[in-house]
């Protein structure tokens, strides 16, 4: 009988086949043609928790099913919930693939797919660990409750409606979620906390129609110049956010936080590298760390007025309409 | 053998069938896929000619076909020139037509399509009243060359270099623009003068792809929130175009103009009421009309960036593109 450590470093490609397989449900959350798909997963799911002695429960109601696992319970032992989700985003855009979504490709040693990363593989770590542990060495040291929900990517409906009324059955010593980032390739990280998000959609309406900005410009209001002045005034020229009082509640960084996110090996130059530009815009007084995890930040996130084909037309779009975002800080 | 009068005025039905057969032709200059429609064009305009017995030709260069169309030289006749244009602006977006901008519609007497009073409409009119007087009384007054271009919509640079090289072979006593506007229903007007235009695409590129505006927010630039601060800032609070130097060769309209303008028949009111709009902004200091006709303007045509779909995205682009222009006065 080989130790867990001897069994799991030898056991990577049979890893990645149960990957696959898991990766190959195209689990959209957001699209309701996979319905189904969300079916299958959950199933999926269930027949890997019942294969290893698991006790399953697939919580239903409005919404994708909820998949809760549980070892055998032993009162002398704490109990550790493991969070992670099933559903994964819509592919879309599919041009931009360089293999399909939903087949699963191994190049230089990454599988390929959606939900790969977010959060199939995360959460398959977790059940092949306990499962691993379970074959090499018969028993776990805690019990162990798995929660794969089928709603992270569109609002976690149906598991807050569960944790309001079922949040006892789930008590636990430990929680751990595996739906979250390394600090970089071979840099695990701890996260503290993540910036919380308001969205608007902004939708400005001029005249009853489209106008030629010949006979027109210049004497009607042009919403999409109006738009891009009420966008441009929510950010100062240091890169702060312009609306009144935004930073009321906004907790500074300690020293120790600043300095604790200063000693990371983080190489700003290779982070620019990556992403294929010469450097980066943000708020005045805060390093790239401190901006990304600490301050709250504004984002357009998208645009949408007139013509936007190929060459020239002198459009006065009647209506402009924006995203927008805010992240937020404690 | 009826006279001109008596044709024309029992020809309508058949009029309309002509300018419906045109309008049906998607001659749109912007869009590479049109190129084989804006050929049709040209076609159809020599067949037509050719039938009424003028000479057609087809000059051709980098851009789309002018067709040139002239009727047996008299030398005792003066020669009058028609301008016109068979290409048309993009007909998107095309959920806001009430009818498909290729298939002409007859409502309430009017014929709806794209295209039909820019400029193909116009320009048979012409063509039209031509044939109809050789058709009745055999013969015309004048001589006649019309000159068709397909790149109006798109800055006529055919047309510019054909002139550049055969301004002589054009030579005429009058020149008829039949591209031109009514100050009202039922109220003709002699056009003498049109702003030009200065049109740009702006293109902004960030990182070489979408990024999350969670992980990422704050510590990149985002092409969307610039390309809104550059479009903003080129307008001053008070809607004049704040571009350094843009008014240095603005001549002022005159008093007598400014006068002249005012005594015209234009009721503000009604014209917010045509629009649906409750009033306007523009250039402070000036009328309606006086804006319109005779100050220059700046108008955003075109804005594309990020996501536009149904619900939210937390993106923050990597391209953002903006259509602008200006337009311009002596």
């Amino acid at each position: 009988m080989p130790t867990f450590e001897e069994y799991v470093g030898s056991s990577h490609d049979r890893f990645d086949e149960v990957l696959i397989d898991f990766l190959k449900i195209p689990s959209v959350s957001a699209a309701s043609e996979h319905a189904g798909d969300m079916e299958a997963a959950a199933a999926w799911l269930q027949t890997f928790f019942e294969e290893i002695g698991f006790t399953v429960e697939i919580v239903r109601g409005e919404g994708h099913p909820i998949v809760i696992a549980r070892s055998p319970k032993k009162d002398d032992r704490p109990t550790v919930l493991v969070y992670g989700h099933y559903d994964v985003q819509p592919p879309e855009p599919l041009e931009l693939w360089t293999s399909p979504p939903f087949d699963p490709q191994v190049r230089d040693g990454a599988v390929y797919a959606r939900g790969a990363c977010d959060n199939k593989g995360q959460i398959l770590t977790h059940m092949l660990s306990v499962r691993s542990m379970l074959e090499t060495e018969g028993d776990l040291p805690v019990n162990v409750i798995f929660v794969v929900e089928g709603e992270e990517e569109i609002g976690s409906h149906l598991l807050e409606k569960y944790l309001d009324e079922h949040a006892g059955e789930l008590a636990c010593d430990y929680v751990v979620v595996s739906d979250s980032a390394q600090f970089g390739p071979g840099q695990p990280a701890i996260t503290c906390g993540l910036r919380g998000i308001a969205y608007f959609e902004l939708r400005l309406r001029g005249a009853k129609r489209d106008l030629h900005s010949g006979t027109f410009g210049g004497g009607v209001t042009n919403p999409a110049n109006v738009l891009v002045e009420m966008l441009a005034s929510m950010r100062n020229p240091d890169g702060s956010v312009a609306v009144p009082g935004f930073y009321d509640d906004v907790i500074p960084l300690l020293d120790e936080e600043r300095k604790q996110f200063a000693s990371l090996p983080f190489d700003e130059q290779a982070y620019f590298a990556e992403l294929d530009v010469n450097g980066a815009t943000g708020e005045e007084g805060y390093t790239i760390l401190e901006r990304r995890w600490a301050r709250p930040s504004y984002d357009v996130n998208g645009l949408d007025s007139g013509y936007q084909g190929e060459g020239a037309k002198t459009v006065i779009p009647n209506t402009a309409v924006a995203k927008f975002s805010f992240r937020l800080v404690p």
